[in-house]
């Protein structure tokens, strides 16, 4: 059984909706490599067919994605003009892809009036085959690949030594934890490249934000991994105080693996069909409207204002100088 | 700006989910009709491209859509055996299309998880363009397609001769309200069925049940025109009684045509795009679940219960012979 945590829903206070500009910060950063990756990288001339199909996976509610979509689809129309191929414009269809979870009534009420292409929702894991294969011309995946699939299982068994006590997360773990999950991701991500390489037609590409490991910092260390400590030991503290019991805090893992710029291109590399044409670190951001979903199905809603509340108290009296900034792992692949 | 208004959504007793098995009855009738169009009509081999493309147009949120969607993959997949194609079986990818205030988050989340296919969403008006050029093979629509764009503008006028005082529909009405509605039919129809014909790839099908008027009855003595009047009739009985007022009875109009087999036909010969495989009447039903969200939407949802209780009361007093059967238009055309 794949897990789902999709993004809070609606347009409230703590929406997804209402809570993504860091995320969109990291989308404009991104805007100039994505029109790069385009312009020098994307041979339209070898797609024969009309019309140019994008996919968006994990799109989550927008509006990131929307903003996206446009200037994928402005900077291929550019292309088109550039390889002198004015007359054979495309018309776009875009494939907003998320969990079937995913609140899609509140995706297509907002989708952009004046949009230039036709728009799909595609509901369901991209930890499996989406669309028919050879059909997809250009695929972007922001903030969204550093889910696992699913928590390890070793995870779940009390007499495994990868079992996380107190704990929410491998960093600071045993080393048992932390191969449980860079086993489980590259697992996924060999299921996601597969799928995604039977899916793209030849020539096509894919770009991929990712948050990630900075270089040569433990993940302990790193700006994720430290708050992700200080959750778990305010989670431990509301332990403490009976708000939650101990035993709630073991069995929790947050599904969610720091890769290295390393880590991935090994990964990729193991894909036949697919070549790295860019891969680098950037700058990324860490929100509670992306994260607030995995907590409250563990341990209920009425835990999370005091959970954020302490964690952000914590944070204001750690030692480490903490800014409210990650790092991004930049991806582009083409299709053989 | 075009109207909408969605089944019930949801699950609840009044739910079109929970409500729409006379629908499905209707399905299941035209399935041997649907399997016959496809056996003898469709030309796979005409279809180079892999994957087969197949949209439900006003799909809204199942499981209706899901049966038909199943039985025209099965009776195309059986159209490929028959044509030798065995070795060139594409894979299918199904577009749910919808308004975009349909609730697509059920939908999404009653998918069967065994089909055969790739699923979308498509939100947005079928008056309209939805798909890109050529690339659907086969389009199907079911109790969708008598649902105007939206009121004939003439209704809404005090002075016009087509203000239908005291009545909510063109049946029993003055002639001017009769052609306001067939004007606005004529001009649905035109746009749907010139989008339609761009979608379609060269070869490909559309399939329509439409409920309409049974031969040779005026629309005030059909099955549906009949309950028009008698839910006309019950809200003037409870204007008279204040629980709303008559210029709200007089403002309203249901948006709904009941076009016969000769009009259908003629409007269908205008498009030179699409040829008449079949055209042919049929049984069909009439329920609350599909018609509920219009008179909400109007006089508020306090009065739906009294209003269709005071309908069925009427109904059992109605001298006329009133099975909860209706008339339904079965078409099948062709993309030259």
């Amino acid at each position: 059984m794949q897990q789902s945590f999709p993004m809070n829903a609606g347009d409230g206070p703590h929406s997804y909706l209402n809570n993504s500009h860091f995320q969109r910060q990291a989308i404009n950063v991104s805007r100039t490599m994505i029109e790069e990756a385009i312009a020098k990288k994307l041979d339209v001339k070898c797609f024969s067919s009309n019309p140019f199909r994008l996919a968006d996976l994990g799109c989550s509610v927008g509006p990131n994605t929307f903003i996206a979509m446009q200037h994928i689809v402005e900077a291929v129309e550019r292309k088109y003009l550039a390889q002198g191929l004015k007359s054979e414009m495309p018309e776009f269809q875009v494939f907003f892809n998320d969990h079937v979870a995913n609140d899609f009534n509140t995706l297509f009420a907002s989708l952009p009036t004046e949009r230039r292409y036709f728009a799909c929702g595609v509901p369901g894991s991209f930890h499996g085959r989406l669309f028919p294969e050879s059909s997809i011309h250009f695929m972007f995946s922001s903030h969204a690949l550093h889910w696992l699939s699913k928590v390890p299982e070793e995870l779940l068994d009390k007499n495994s030594p990868a079992w996380n006590r107190g704990r929410i997360h491998y960093t600071s773990g045993p080393e048992e934890v932390s191969h449980a999950y860079a086993a489980q991701f590259e697992h996924d991500m060999e299921i996601f490249l597969s799928a995604r390489a039977k899916e793209l037609v030849v020539g096509g590409m894919i770009v991929l934000l990712i948050p990630a490991l900075p270089n040569g910092i433990p993940a302990s260390q790193s700006p994720y991994g430290v708050k992700f400590d200080l959750l778990g030991a305010s989670l431990m503290d509301m332990a403490k105080e009976r708000l939650i019991s101990e035993a709630q805090v073991d069995s929790f893992n947050l599904p969610i693996q720091l890769a290295s710029l390393e880590q991935m291109t090994e990964l990729v590399e193991r894909n036949e069909c697919l070549i790295i044409e860019r891969m680098e670190l950037e700058c990324a951001m860490f929100l509670r409207a992306g994260l607030e979903g995995v907590f409250a199905q563990h341990f209920g809603s009425g835990i999370i204002d005091q959970l954020f509340d302490r964690l952000s108290k914590k944070i204001m009296e750690s030692s480490h100088q903490l800014e409210p900034v990650g790092t991004l792992l930049f991806v582009v692949l083409r299709r053989k």
